[in-house]
């Protein structure tokens, strides 16, 4: 009885989401005999695991897909199923730590919350970099704080499509500040939780893979590719990681990530909707969810609201509406903005509601 | 066909598996129509959500639970559902470590290889203090290392259950080293990871509670209650967490967890195992498994294999056996001795089978 009421509010609070970035829209139910199992993806994908019930070959195959997705060589490419965006922008920056231990940490303000407790976690120094006002970091001012540091190695966090306003920050630019400023030693991690699924099945994207300079890569599991728990994928070059597993060796495993214990299922649902639709399949999905964002765009705009969306981006910003709005929308609004992201499950009759409230 | 393939492979991997503190007896099909939508416990679980599809109603039943059982009154009481057990420990270590900036971490040879990997993301200084030949830290030894640092805070990493031993760190005994050192700044922190679920149901326990000392501890959930996906319980007393979750309140959340975005599903398979089984039941369970470990023990010495195990204890040490012995029964041996345990899922005829394997 109290699941019974449980999922009933489940289902009422999922089917008006349009304030998140978390596609509504799957069917897992061919995995459902895996529940029975207690499985275990116990440590390094790609090392032999003494625990047998795990899916280590299904993840490596996720790893793969996500190499040809982020641009880097499968030969190159390292990563692992993470239970979510907070693990593998965590990885990132622990690896970056770990290569460069005395680095001079850069983020815009724009960059979502975690990312200042990661840092934190790991005893890091860092300098918040001011945003522009379509929430991209601010190029000048990136600069100018790394000028001020040229004396220490530099790792910069950059937002591929950020949570709030869909923002992209120029790799290739941030790539030539570097250069410009003669800082060899930098590491580059991005923070792709939502575009990483995007940008990869557009004709004509952002800046945002290895090719473009990033040294790791966090991509969120449960948000454009929809999933019943959160999960991720970061990605890294193998090198790296190796530098970080050999310390540890010692002990006879090689403990690589970061959670020891993971979840199986989190890779099988990830290969599975890669299985269901294919590239062409995520291709399309992300077409109609540009579509929708840009209707979406139009239809605020045709009944006056300042509403706007970066190329490639799902996420339209607009004017915070009144509280009962938000709320009834589930929106997470900031200062005087909030948004929508226009995922698989939201419609066009749902945002013809949803503006019809706004300006009420 | 590749799913077939790959359950077949699950199911035989499980069918047979002694080596491995996990339960795979349980049956979770009550929960599976929440499998159709993403939900998500994102940040606190005490603390309101702007996203509606969570189950943080349950997750807190969880740590009340969890509060009872670890001997914490449940106002003071604050935790979460983690993602496994590293999460648990590392939680519990950053903890430490921001209150005591500049502290020394203590923890045994005997202990997980993940805490080395949570100490190194910490930056935190440690030392690993020797272990006794059967399992214990090596009081002398800890008390040496805090007697020539007693200019900085300890921080104590106490093991309720070693991975390999089942051996439990002596908490009073640890306080007591700590007294007479007059090391008034430190922090306990246990890692109870299958013996968490163990010692509040026997008679007689060892000590493990907030009542004995501690000030956070780790339990799995995977383990002893069984779960088709790793996860965990960390908790720990409020005003600790206060400090760390004020810090960051600026940005308008109460990012108390390590993971931001949360599994949902995770509190409520816990929680659905105590409304199953409620505390009677564990104890039932508990106490069969006891009786298997006790039965095992006394199978392995009638043929003359000098196996052992701790008080308490399901964890049944003897010597390595073959490599294809232990490679069948799937056991993780370390140096010169292995273990079996014996979970639910682990019957007499097992027991029988392995030690005719053994001894042949």
């Amino acid at each position: 009885m109290r699941l019974d009421r449980l999922l009933s509010d489940v289902h009422a609070a999922t089917r008006q989401q349009v304030g998140y970035p978390v596609n509504q829209d799957f069917d897992y139910s061919a995995l459902v005999p895996f529940l029975d199992y207690s499985i275990n993806n116990v440590g390094d994908p790609f090392h032999p695991s003494n625990f047998w019930g795990n899916t280590h070959e299904i993840e490596r195959e996720v790893i793969g897909i996500f190499a040809g997705l982020m641009r880097l060589e499968l030969e190159e490419a390292w990563g692992y199923v993470t239970s979510g965006g907070t693990e593998g922008n965590m990885y990132g920056l622990y690896l970056a730590r770990e290569l460069f231990p005395n680095a001079m940490f850069y983020f815009s303000e724009e960059t979502h919350y975690s990312v200042l407790k990661n840092v934190r976690v790991l005893n890091a120094r860092h300098i918040m970099i001011r945003r522009q006002d379509n929430g991209e970091i601010d190029y000048d001012d990136l600069e100018a704080m790394i000028r001020v540091n040229r004396d220490v190695p530099a790792v910069i966090m950059a937002n591929i499509g950020t949570t709030m306003r869909g923002a992209v920050d120029d790799i290739r630019r941030i790539g030539g500040i570097l250069r410009d400023q003669a800082v060899t030693n930098h590491y580059i991690h991005a923070d792709a939780a939502l575009s990483g699924m995007i940008l990869p099945f557009v004709d004509s994207p952002q800046p945002y893979g290895f090719d473009a300079g990033i040294d790791s890569v966090s991509v969120s599991g449960h948000k454009l590719i929809g999933s019943p728990l959160p999960c991720g994928v970061v990605l890294t070059k193998r090198p790296y990681v190796e530098r970080v597993g050999r310390a540890i060796e010692y002990v006879g495993v090689e403990d690589t990530t970061l959670s020891g214990s993971r979840n199986a299922l989190a890779p099988l649902m990830i290969w599975y909707a890669f299985a269901r639709y294919g590239h062409e399949g995520f291709r399309g999905i992300v077409a109609r969810m540009l579509d929708t964002a840009e209707y979406a765009v139009g239809q605020f705009n045709e009944r006056g609201i300042p509403a706007w969306r970066h190329r490639n981006s799902v996420t339209v910003v607009f004017p915070r509406p009144s509280e009962d709005v938000f709320h009834k929308w589930q929106m997470a609004p900031e200062g005087d903005i909030a948004h929508i992201i226009t995922m698989p499950h939201v419609t066009r009759e749902m945002i013809d509601d949803l503006v019809d409230d706004c300006a009420a």
